[in-house]
């Protein structure tokens, strides 16, 4: 696992754990001694791409060390309702006052990479590799920018620090594309490259004259996309973007983009259905 | 608004911006002069119920001080593509390095708010009430069963602390469904009441005879639950659960229960479409 | 050990250890080199219950792990002057350095299991719980709760969102009784029951007809409370309240209330003597 | 106010306040409209040395802007049954979710305020000091320490770098009193004096034959205190200790010592009595 | 100034002043009442780039809000011994208890500032820019690098994630400059740029028949980095490294690389002198 | 290792570890597969005292505990240039990761180790002791004072809560020194020794009648200090103060005051260099 991937889940589901046991899991407390074991299954109730099992792992360590877990999937697996994905046993009380935490991060990053592995699917075998947007969750961006690439997605830019995105408002400001390419190239770190929105073929010809490393070929139809590539042809690379998540994908790869960005990867996620279901021993 | 509302959404706040900005907002910083200053307009780009405005406030504010809004619109209106949201202005900085952190929130809590509103129309003129579950987003839970009142429906418990809700496996743990609401009432607050999880016509009564103050009919055909509801004849509380996004609610609601929980409103969320656009003074 | 009483534990001991360590304990480190070992006893200088035994081992843990501890009694035991707590050895400086803040934070909690068994003991045979009140030291409600339930007492609502109990002045606010209790039970969650404070026996008869599940009898007579009593007939729980720590509490308990609630278990604590003396190796 | 005193009743009240509030104070959000207003009285319920006014502005101001408050009396003013302390007015909801938060601080320090007041009259006229002690209440030893000086009390060290206090333990490990005072002159900061705890006449000659600074006199009879005071006859400073609380504080000033530290003004609190009641607008 | 170099500066505030007053600062305290004001005057005790002057608003308005600043002079001004840098009046305490703080983070900035301005002025009127590099002061970086910014130089990556940077163990690890180059474009976010560091013209040649974007010459002869520089002719950025605070920068600077970057700016800093004298009122 | 120290290092490591690793170290994620192993040696390429070991395997504990690490010198020995340091083995992926911040940091420490080493030869047979300032980095200063006792120097007070060191504006604003040492010895905690900076003999003078219990000489002559010093003669200890970074060290000490404080041994830093070099397994 990557390290800061690591940093932030911990973090994560701390918040996420004081936010949902509070003062404490008062059912749970009630009901079940603190001596009695369990065994449970997590099982999938929907067919999908699995993802962020090791927060599994995290959520019962954080609430105490009891519960051990076999995982019979790995991150990144298709999975099909009905398979078993993992197997835990130990303290009863610390599986079901973690339970909840821990379905909810696990549905929420394999509804990513199912979303994801669908795009990708879509463009087979086309070069074009679809990226994600920083149209993510708060708190969770690194998580859920993991999530994409277990789905066979790639990584657009983490935040604001590590790429520049000149957009239109960048370019008013700075009095026109080739103002703002300038400006960028003269006070930013010189290990960026300079991405710039463009909407028109006119912008296109300008940011390739001041030197774009990348053209960003907002909104486009899949024409005006296909007689950018052409003119581009390779001084720049390309990436379509724009409410991608309704487009037909495989008519975008196939102008000969580079790069599709989707926001809806990220931002509108469905969650994988999974359920446990324990047998107390 | 609410206090702890409030308390959340900027500890969410701050994670957000520092997840985003980073070291820096690297285009901004090159390509626009800090005295320079701008004026913005959020607008809808599709129909649904804002929800969050306030999120937008702090986040300018957390930035600098230097960012003016006027709201359009409140908490709970129903908006159409083409409305105006909000206008700001000020720091043009600012505004650009602040837009995607206010823009995921708002768009976040719309899509919950407009999607309770939904299932709170399919009930309309019914007594029942659309509630949310525990099926949150980490971190985000306070904020997200605001989004879910602002939408039209009521709040279930926020965790494991305020509310008791024994499960099947509590049940088995405890020997039965008698023994477990025996033990809830002996050891938790005696504030708090006792809903119990039943999937038969067995089990309400049992739950029943045994002081429930809450009945949870979980994954019941409409003619079970009704049967149910008939059962209990007001002796305790109603609620419908189990997959409820999937289900015809009206159906569901006509059968007598007071309560459906929904837990697609907050793990399955499609963000609301918002564009903030500039100009440059 | 209770999962949320752990965190907070945690949580208290590095801040109490940050303020009692500060830059480093000059003494100790100046005075006794670091490879030096130790034997250590804590004793017991008075009568009373033991509560918080973990959070030694605790605080050792956090200021390293070259200490073992064993446990002669448990909390919730009875124990006697000259009693033998526990036998801790290790490392001179650790054991030194983290002595006040664990003799702090046990006889703080001993303080209240202790306080808590004497009022138990005097409603002995009775049905009523003693329970305890929100007038708690900060930042140590968790663990007062704990030790209030280790002396033999029950919790009340552990904060404002786990329990609903209308004041004077929400009675003021509403507009009455009746006003209240209907407010309450339209927009809370429906898992909290609805208390009420009265404090004449018409405020009773309202609080009852409107539904109350709680009634709470503040500041009344043992006549008074009786009478109450005898009226709600066990249509709604009864707690008695308001300085009851100075009250005779046999008397209270035979009016037949369900609860008596006691602020001064927690508000004004006299700690428990205990000592720590070691044989250096 | 102090600096440091202010940062710690900061993150004091932060934390009192998450603890009282949890996810929200449902009583008051359901039965009270956000834009009510009030105005209430805070008023002494029984006699004693108020303390920790300021924090009752820190809590409103930390919840919301909109209460002002008008004091009646200053930090240190002894007080009486029925005073009024401060007035309050402003939205109800804040006052109310503030009350038992503002209220459990400065009943406490009040608390500690008053014991001290009452050990510095007890030695009226004697030029000895009553000072405090480490034996605080964990994450609040800054503002207890406030209190004691309120009261009329003196502070003793504030932690264990920013004094140096050989005991047994350390003697023992040391090898020797002698030993022990000449590791603490040769690797403590200059800044520091020396302080050792005896028990007996012998140790009083050896610690100031070894260049003591101060010489704590610990559980000695008023006999031996007074023979050792004698002794040491003004080259090193003396301090009575061990269970001042029950001991006859003027007798033990009589012995001519210089300090009178009393660990039972922070470790045995007794509120003070305090009420709130609210007037709506 | 910018938006996170703000954050960072009230983050490492906090902990400096939380490091430096403790529990209070003791001595102010006794001496000074608290209402007493003071007039104080910042020097400049020897000549140099100032920088940070916004920390000390910051740092005084942390502690309270009661003392006001004129500035004399701004970031990047090149200030000589004797010149008044700014006057500030105010509570005396706050001024007095802030000092140290305060001019430990300026003098440490200024003289980042001044020897970058040095290492800037040595290769005045050539093209190339002075960079930073990794090597700063933990939880200082986004200050220092604005520091190099206000000297006159440019950063360099900020950190691990807004940078590639291929180094000879990266290299032997991927099997190759070539392999090395084509794994970082595969797999690393499109707006990075790929940089590799080599030793010798055959590296040279290697990066850039890989299609590197920059080449760092790294501890090469003037001799071999001119001949580089004429080898790559444009196709990559070039930088000089290695040791560059000992070498003869212009001379470097001739060869016609685009950057060189001087890890002794930031890891080994000469405090700029500056003193602060009161005048009380 | 003490305490404290543990504490703030942990701290400082996880602050320069988010700072540089951000997102992810994007460059080893790309090139090295997470389960390659490689080798590495950390070597002095200069002379001087190495402080700070614990810090790189808490550096590497922090980012996974997958690296080994085998040290062949200690803190506080002398070492030249080529020597091996340490040598670490395990994840390829940790190692480079890590090996910035770990450098960083020991390079730094053992820079200050190193000066102090060198200021204390200078003085080496005198009985005078070399100490710090408070001159240290913000959030580094238990760290830096730790390398100054490494570097065989000694601490002066760590904050302003451990000393009291009345300077010239405290001495104005108290209207003199025999003013300002009555107040500090009525009000500070007795624990702490009495301070006053003069530079004047009839400052002396009037110091030590007032009975301070340390004399600092700020700013004088060798003439003037061995003067003061014989006037004093043993009443007070004597501390040298002022630029001594640039003074004659010897002839200072030879004045026969006890502690000479300089305040360059932590403001301006030369770090020591080190490299680290990997052989992949």
């Amino acid at each position: 696992m990557q390290l800061q991937y690591k940093d932030d889940a911990l973090t994560l589901i701390e918040s996420a754990l004081k936010e949902d046991l509070g003062t404490g899991d008062i059912t749970t407390l009630s009901v079940i001694s603190p001596d009695r074991t369990a065994h449970g299954i997590f099982k999938a109730k929907e067919d999908g791409v699995i993802c962020g099992l090791d927060l599994i792992s995290m959520v019962y360590q954080m609430l105490s060390p009891d519960v051990d877990i076999v995982f019979h999937v790995s991150d990144g697996d298709y999975i099909h309702r009905g398979d078993v994905i993992a197997e835990v046993s130990g303290r009863a009380q610390t599986m079901l006052s973690g339970e909840r935490v821990a379905l909810n991060l696990v549905q929420h990053l394999s509804g990513i990479a199912t979303a994801t592995h669908k795009a990708v699917s879509m463009v087979e075998g086309l070069p074009v590799k679809i990226v994600d947007t920083r149209k993510t969750t708060p708190g969770m961006r690194v998580l859920e920018k993991y999530a994409v690439r277990v789905g066979g997605g790639y990584n657009h830019r983490f935040g604001l620090a590590d790429g520049i995105l000149i957009k239109d408002n960048h370019i008013a400001a700075a009095g026109g594309i080739t103002q703002a390419i300038q400006m960028a190239k003269k006070y930013a770190p010189h290990t960026l490259k300079v991405e710039v929105e463009v909407e028109t073929m006119e912008q296109v010809n300008e940011a390739l004259a001041a030197g774009a490393d990348i053209i960003m070929l907002d909104n486009m139809s899949v024409y005006d996309m296909k007689a950018s590539v052409d003119v581009i042809a390779g001084r720049a690379l390309t990436e379509a973007s724009g409410n991608m998540g309704e487009r037909d994908l495989r008519e975008v790869g196939e102008t000969g983009v580079d790069f599709i960005s989707i926001g809806a990867l990220t931002h509108s996620v469905k969650a994988l259905d999974i359920s446990l279901k324990f047998t107390l021993n």
